[in-house]
């Protein structure tokens, strides 16, 4: 009997695990030199749960399932939930500030298109007890850390960075009501995506006011900090909110990532629950959707029943990730391709228990080791299988032997040399 | 809102995640070094796909759930189904032998108890394309070199070797009918774990002949390969099966970890698939359930649809095994302790600016490195946040940087020394 995979779902053979492995270790790489410790949480949680951040509308794309006793639960659609139920569950006895990632696996029973599937894998980091804009800089520099250090430039991303609170008092400034700001926010955060006429229409049915939607579309194309400046009223909301996206935008710079990053009123994100600065990283001038994005969200451990205690963090997937990286070149053939240390062949009549006894003492040393299962290949077929799995070098077990001695050969450069058996595992040192 | 974790799933804190990699990182490298790659598939496959193997009777064990086009899905129990669709699905590509390995996270709807939870991770390694039994040895030797690198020793574990082959010509060659086997696996697979009386009632009810049932209590209390021997008749299956028995112990021997294996005839496996050779490693006179157990399934393959082709396995759980580790005192504090190469401190008046270029150099060239995120906190509350974070040393921007220069102190010696900026950050190399 056959059966399919399910649609939007990955098979991960070898060559597609060395891409995700390259991917996911070179996050965790760059978490902890930024001095995050890893953290993860299950796979499901009570469906309830998801629906504190998200609301109700977050239940149709879920996977979700009740357990025997009846209870309901869902595949975790985003890790963010639960790192508050973690936090909240040991605020106190946690050392302040914590500064954790994950990369977990997550789900959403959406129809799949290209860069968004049913099920992948998302890079999480989050400060969570630091007020000070330093929080929001140090995130952002992790996300450039390993963007850079991947192999993308300035000239192929871009952070687009501004803030949630400085368009709060702006438009509060303009009189826009308190209950207005959420449903703006979800328009404004279309700018880049329509076209300008489309987005000064659906603006324009929520600002009947023709001055007040000129102010906003003013706000909205300024994307230099000195013609921004002009624009803030000292001594207010509004000059607090400029200056803590001027610190970030400074700590970067000292942090010298100054050039990934900009400042770009268009960044609004569509989640009602960010609080201060907000981010996206972009392909420059690409159309892949965001790279990754973030920001701060002072009250979320407050909504899950925690104390209030302020939080940044960033989320990037893998999938729109592997694109971009495969279209820049950035996934050469080697991160796929098998490696082995060493593939030890005999010559015949010499197969057994030495070539068993050479491969486990390469093994218990820390080297990769490999041999022929088929007990009489000839020495051309076992070179053959070493060559398809990249060993570097073959030791041959043959006439030699009887003096014991083993033939040792460079598989790149074809150098073969006679060795003292004994000798050479004594001086192989550790892989 | 609070809404509690689910019962029989985990909150991995960084302590316990650090454990979990400890462990993950270890089965990893272990494989790798024996010639494994890497493969993974979803989590969740068509329901259909786990009955092929396990029966009807594995659905109320598993979590399942619809898609919204009314598709039935289900959580993973296990990774052997597919890993068997994903061979078959590129059977003519894959270049033989398949030697894959993988470390799933696996879901059963059970009652959690100790060391059996409802999500866990399971360390999976399997040969595809490989008849002789040298394939058998290569995954007992893959399982027992991670156990020992681990720190287990021949005292602490056996593991146990059986073969389902020579079980069924022994008892065929009794007279019990093809029938009949299964279900006389079953209760043989018990003998270990019930008390003697017991077990021969059970097996009495099975075989109602006393002359058969002696035979088959004489062959279970036959545990040395010589007396094994002077049971086996030649010439017959019986035979066969004892030679590969006694030739995977052979390998093993040669392989050096002949003193962590022995030949159990209790060992029989209650899964129906299994054809060969089977095993499980234990506790040496301890009272955990199986660490890790596995075998020769050669029919399996074709079951899901593709050709006959020979398969060898072997799976460990994360949840048995690290209780076994803490008991021996295996998981020492510095598994699950935060490291930090650099903290970077600064004296009043000295923050900013340089405090991020120091960290973000030192970042760049692969060490981790944090700063206290409290503008005005003090040096001696930035060397407590140090030691909190187990950095190995301090950089002080204090008032030598007057002159460009920094000073280094080593946390464990307390030793400190005087470096130019310039040439501290030149001498770095790389981390």
């Amino acid at each position: 009997m056959k059966v399919p995979p399910v649609k939007g779902t990955r098979d991960f053979y070898p060559p597609q695990m060395a891409v995700r492995n390259f991917i996911v270790d070179g996050w965790k790489k760059a978490s902890l030199r930024n001095g995050f410790e890893e953290y993860d949480g299950p796979i499901f949680e009570y469906l309830k749960m998801f629906q504190i951040k998200s609301g109700d509308e977050i239940v149709e794309q879920l996977f979700s399932f009740q357990d025997r006793g009846g209870r309901d639960l869902a595949l975790r659609p985003e890790i963010t939930p639960t790192l508050a139920r973690m936090v909240n569950q040991q605020i106190n006895s946690l050392p302040k500030p914590i500064k954790w990632f994950s990369v977990p696996r997550l789900f959403r029973a959406e129809r799949p298109q290209k860069g968004r599937l049913r099920e992948f894998f998302q890079w999480n980091v989050d400060i969570i007890g630091v007020g000070q804009s330093v929080a929001d800089a140090e995130i952002i520099f992790t996300t450039v850390d390993y963007l850079r250090e991947v192999g993308l430039a300035p000239n192929d991303i871009k952070v687009r960075i501004s803030s949630r609170k400085l368009l709060a008092a702006v438009l509060k400034g303009y009189g826009i009501p308190d209950e207005k700001l959420e449903s703006l926010y979800a328009i404004l955060d279309k700018r880049a995506k329509l076209p300008p006429d489309r987005f000064e229409q659906m603006l324009a049915e929520h600002v009947p006011d023709r001055k007040t939607l000129n102010k906003i579309l003013t706000f909205m194309s300024v994307d230099s900090l000195p013609d921004l400046e002009a624009l803030i009223k000292a001594d207010s909301d509004e000059f607090v909110a400029y200056q803590e996206l001027k610190m970030v935008l400074w700590t970067l710079e000292a942090m010298g990532v100054g050039d990934y990053c900009v400042y770009d009123p268009s960044i609004v994100r569509g989640l009602a629950y960010y609080t201060g600065i907000v981010f996206e990283a972009h392909e420059a001038g690409g159309e892949l959707r965001a790279i990754c994005g973030g920001g701060r969200y002072d009250n979320l451990l407050r909504d899950f029943g925690g104390p209030p205690i302020s939080a940044t963090g960033m989320g990037m997937g893998d999938c729109v990730l592997e694109i971009l990286l495969k279209e820049k070149g950035l996934l050469g053939e080697s991160v796929s391709q098998k490696e082995l240390d060493y593939f030890v062949t005999f010559a015949e009549h010499y197969g057994g228990s030495t070539v068993h006894r050479i491969v486990a003492e390469l093994r218990s040393r820390g080297f990769s080791a490999a041999f022929s299962y088929k007990p009489k290949a000839g020495l051309s077929k076992q070179f053959k299988e070493a060559s398809a799995q990249n060993a570097k070098k073959c030791v041959i077990v043959g006439d030699e032997f009887k003096d014991n001695k083993l033939t040792v050969k460079d598989m790149a450069t074809g150098d073969q040399e006679l060795v003292d058996m004994d000798e050479f595992l004594s001086r192989l040192g550790s892989g």
